[in-house]
């Protein structure tokens, strides 16, 4: 009989990805993968090969959760709204954290030199993925005469992108929820 | 006769800066700062008291550093260019350093918890003097009818600090050269 799965994957990565969140990838052992996922050692490598391609699923599972996020923003059809929405989660969701995770790919970044060359390039697919988003909102906008049309819609998307990975940074514990709540409001006014 | 230093501490300090900063708070070793210092063990616990204290004295050297940089370009008696030159010489740091460590104030940031009330309140002051730099050069800039006075200052310095943190966070290795002038360029049209 082959060696079976006693135990939902899924759920594994999920549980995982929060620890790697959490500690970040050097700082999460092998200890606390298998506290935080209940599964044991020789289960973890059978099913994941290692710390290392488990990190890589967990920061996969991180980005789909992303890319579904971004879909549902899209589907307001209301690009103002939706850029506008994207703030007010991004604040919501880093004061709501009582362990000020913060972002999950953003966090990987602040540490890409430790990965390799797959990991890199999630994180800058998922980066550039937000920026075109960003980037689609404001053109629609502008086609649809929501957003005015002098704006440079590229370097928008940048600055746009830039508050995003501030509020995410020194939501971790620098900024109060009033000061990222500003830099929300700031974004929102850029596309004014 | 007393115990006496037989190491250059400031020297010591900035060595252990250079850990610290490459590897963050958590993965930086004894064995690191031993071999980045060139100091044994027992020195650097008599002198410095332990890991921790290390590190408080390293991010306060950097963050002496960084005071002083300001000082400078507040010197320059020319807001606008003082701002301008504030983004193009982090942008050819962030891209000179092969290490691509990135802002050693930011980085701790993101690690923030991982640190006490001192070292905390070290990077909110650190963070909050940046942006008042920023304001004072706004303002300045306004009365002196450089800058359009219709700007909200505030807001505008806060935007422009969310940029120098997403330079050096997406400097760490995500975005290369042409996206970072990018953001920065885009800093300087929100001040033209």
């Amino acid at each position: 009989m082959p060696w079976e799965k006693s135990f939902d994957e899924d759920l594994a990565v999920e549980n995982a990805m929060q620890v790697f969140w959490k500690k970040g990838f050097d700082s999460a052992s092998i200890s606390d993968l298998i506290e935080g996922t209940g599964i044991n050692r020789g289960s973890l490598y059978n099913a994941f090969g290692g710390k290392q391609s488990l990190f890589v699923k967990a920061l996969l599972k991180y980005d789909a959760d992303r890319q579904a996020m971004l879909a549902r923003l899209e589907a307001l059809d209301d690009p103002k709204k939706a850029i506008s929405a994207f703030f007010d989660s991004i604040v919501a969701n880093t004061v709501a954290d009582e362990q000020h995770k913060g972002c999950f790919m953003f966090n990987t970044a602040l540490d890409i030199s430790a990965h390799d060359n797959e990991v890199r390039q999630i994180v800058t697919n998922g980066v550039s993925e937000i920026e075109a988003f960003l980037r689609r909102c404001i053109e629609v906008g502008q086609a649809r005469g929501d957003i005015r049309s002098s704006m440079d819609a590229k370097a928008t998307a940048k600055s746009l992108l830039a508050m995003i990975v501030a509020i995410r940074v020194l939501g971790r514990g620098v900024f109060a929820e009033a000061a990222l709540q500003e830099i929300a409001d700031q974004a929102k006014r850029l596309i004014e």
